[in-house]
């Protein structure tokens, strides 16, 4: 893409009411545009990362054998009077009423409606197990959203559900989503650690929050510090296969967040092995048993011909607020520092002097040759300082900038710079291409 | 996909509800489950159409040079006060209070949304042209939603805005949009026709309805049969060229929806040259000036250091409508034919018997084959009876079929079955991969 084609409004002046870093670098890198408290146009640079996020989020739940489809955003109350949370669940609801004085209200999770899918077609314990998930937009009326996407009123979410006979199932269910949910973030460039999360009147163990570290989380976290080193199953894990032994791997040591913290087990880990730092909720994935089957009549029948109400979990990956949670993670003084997985563009192209003809030569054919050998290229062509051109550069992140000067150009070189160690060196104009292809 | 692991909720019944073809067929098939009037849910096999669709229609516009971005869902009665058209609208507009008593609205459309971004970002004409387009879902609060997706509340829609200088800039705009639409409906398997629609109080020609002609479509439509056989613009059409040619061409012969007819002008054709149809609005283009950019206070400063305001035009697709307009015009009395480009598995294949170790065998081995050749395979690997699975697979309208029984697998055979001409021959197995792919 070219820069004088694209739609990439950069910010000069910090915006104000932005607190935290990964809310003023997305509005000065022109990624999002706040349209209300809480609710953002993601322009351009941002719905590429979004989409680059949601698309891995995606290929786990698949990989993992969940199956993907989509719920509108507007519900009906009635589902949500049979579960008895329309009562409960306050303003954070947007509650909704059409043309007809029906009452209907903007989706702020999906148990209730995924429920009534279940129990309208799935009758039979053979049509199990069964996990359903959708991608979409929630909206959650926050009485003061704040740190932009990480806390904003309309977001998207992945959410899933599984479906099974018993809990022992339900458990290997929850296994499944526990691994899905380490490759998941784990290709996403972080590390997210599993932390036991409040069960409430369901109790047990199946209950977990996945959280990321970063100085600016919204609470404080406890863990040994071997979570920063543990393997994470690779793309041949078997799903049909047993992961107890990597969810045990995974729960063995002590990781809580401040509400289920327990000061005497953490201190009883070696001093130096313990991390009490701040960290970001990504996910969280949680067994519920029964408690919307037996409301909502959703029972299968059972090997024995009797019926059972299935036993139910929901998983949920905060799609949108991800970004924040990896600009919090990635990040420096100039700008974003994007995981390759997820970069908006994979190159930065910048031609430094747009009025000198040979460098646009040379920028023009570089462009051509990267886009071919299929990389996505972001190529400022612009006229304009090197000076902006370069700061726009570190603000947006890109992981590999190249760089087109009359000087290098006397010996026939260009600069490749990495984002992420500020590493430059002067490569051939010959060999660039493959140099990127090796950097890979 | 193995269906035993999918979730693929086939009725027997024709659901009483669903008047028209593409309803029925989609509820039948497991497409769509309605969970209000009006409102869908899309189950996985309509969520893979819905997605192939929208990739093709996102495609096209990327190729045109529109740049895609996503506003939000809800958006703030200011905008559509400024624009006069919050109290225009009526009870189709879905109105919303928030928890701080803010008057919202689930956007029906963005004309005011991305009016007010770009008044934020855009000051120069050296920014222009440009076209910024999303895919998002809308609501319109219709009295009486019916003929599910195509006249559905929540729906999902492509639309562009154009913005540019003048007239003349807005018309070389729209002439991209009008071409890229050409392409985009071709490449869904459709033949299109544009036709001249109403331009209301803005006057000109810039005003056309893309139709696709089927039986039960909401209006009367007529136009000359050339429109039939007209040449849509290969991949190699430069957009950045003049396309006044292309446009031309496709408007120099009589095309109008009732609303439009001309008797006298339609009267002109020789009578074996005129077609008198019914059709189904799929796309919608339009210029409207400086309507919303005079309100909004939209100007660009152009090259003589004067403010002027822009000039735009919107561009709507009905992407999930678009499923249906695709079935109507493209089904049989057994079920869906989906052109390929869209079809949500390439290829279904068929276990006659489960129960029969050699047929399953010969199953599973050509599933892996056919998977590792590239082909997304939907495999009925069941207990059940093959007559079942044969109408299943003719409702649901993948492309091609595979039908692995005991009878061919004694002389090693296979059989193939092409959905939409009912051609049926055997293969040989070792043979069928190379077969299935010399046909793609």
């Amino acid at each position: 893409m070219r820069l004088s084609r694209y739609f990439l409004p950069i910010l000069k002046e910090t915006p104000k009411e932005a607190e935290i870093v990964s809310h003023r670098y997305m509005l000065r890198a022109g990624m999002i545009r706040q349209q209300q408290a809480g609710i953002y146009s993601w322009l351009p640079l941002g719905l590429k990362v979004l989409r680059k996020v949601e698309q891995i989020v995606r290929e786990e739940q698949d990989r993992s054998g969940a199956i993907e489809l989509l719920m509108p955003t507007m519900q009906p109350a009635e589902l949500w009077k049979e579960s008895g949370r329309y009562d409960d669940y306050g303003k954070e609801m947007l509650r909704i009423v059409d043309r007809h004085e029906r009452d209907m209200l903007f989706g702020p999770t999906n148990e209730e409606m995924i429920t009534d899918i279940f129990r309208t077609f799935v009758k039979s314990y053979k049509d199990l197990p069964l996990n359903l998930y959708h991608i979409q937009w929630k909206f959650r009326d926050e009485i003061r959203p704040r740190f932009g996407v990480m806390r904003g009123r309309e977001f998207l979410m992945k959410d899933a559900y599984s479906f099974d006979m018993d809990e022992a199932r339900a458990r290997e269910a929850y296994y499944r989503m526990f691994v899905a949910y380490l490759r998941t973030f784990k290709r996403l460039g972080m590390t997210a650690i599993p932390m036991k999360a409040d069960t409430g009147p369901i109790g047990g163990d199946l209950s977990h929050e996945f959280i990321i570290l970063a100085d600016t989380g919204e609470s404080e976290v406890f863990c040994h510090k071997n979570y920063l080193s543990k393997e994470v199953p690779g793309d041949d894990v078997d799903f049909s296969g047993d992961l107890s032994g990597v969810v045990a791997d995974w729960t063995n040591e002590y990781a809580a967040t401040d509400e289920m913290h327990d000061e005497a087990a953490f201190n009883a880990i070696p001093e130096a092995d313990r991390i009490a730092a701040r960290g970001i909720e990504v996910g969280h994935i949680f067994y519920f048993g029964t408690k919307y089957s037996d409301k909502m009549g959703a029972s299968v029948m059972a090997a024995d011909g009797k019926d059972y109400p299935v036993h139910m979990g929901s998983y949920g990956v905060g799609v949108s607020r991800l970004l924040g949670g990896i600009i919090e993670a990635s990040h420096d003084e100039n700008g974003i520092i994007w995981p390759k997985a997820v970069a908006p563009f994979d190159i930065g192209l910048i031609n430094m002097k747009a009025e000198n003809e040979e460098t646009s030569a040379v920028s023009e054919q570089l462009y051509e040759r990267l886009g071919n050998a299929g990389f996505d290229v972001l190529y400022d062509d612009r006229a304009g300082q090197a000076g902006a051109k370069f700061a726009t550069m570190d603000l947006i992140g890109l992981p590999t900038q190249i760089i087109v000067g009359p000087r290098g150009l006397k010996s026939n070189e260009v600069e490749i710079k990495d984002r992420a160690t500020g590493a430059r060196e002067m490569v051939s104009l010959d060999g660039v291409v493959d140099r990127i292809i090796a950097g890979k």
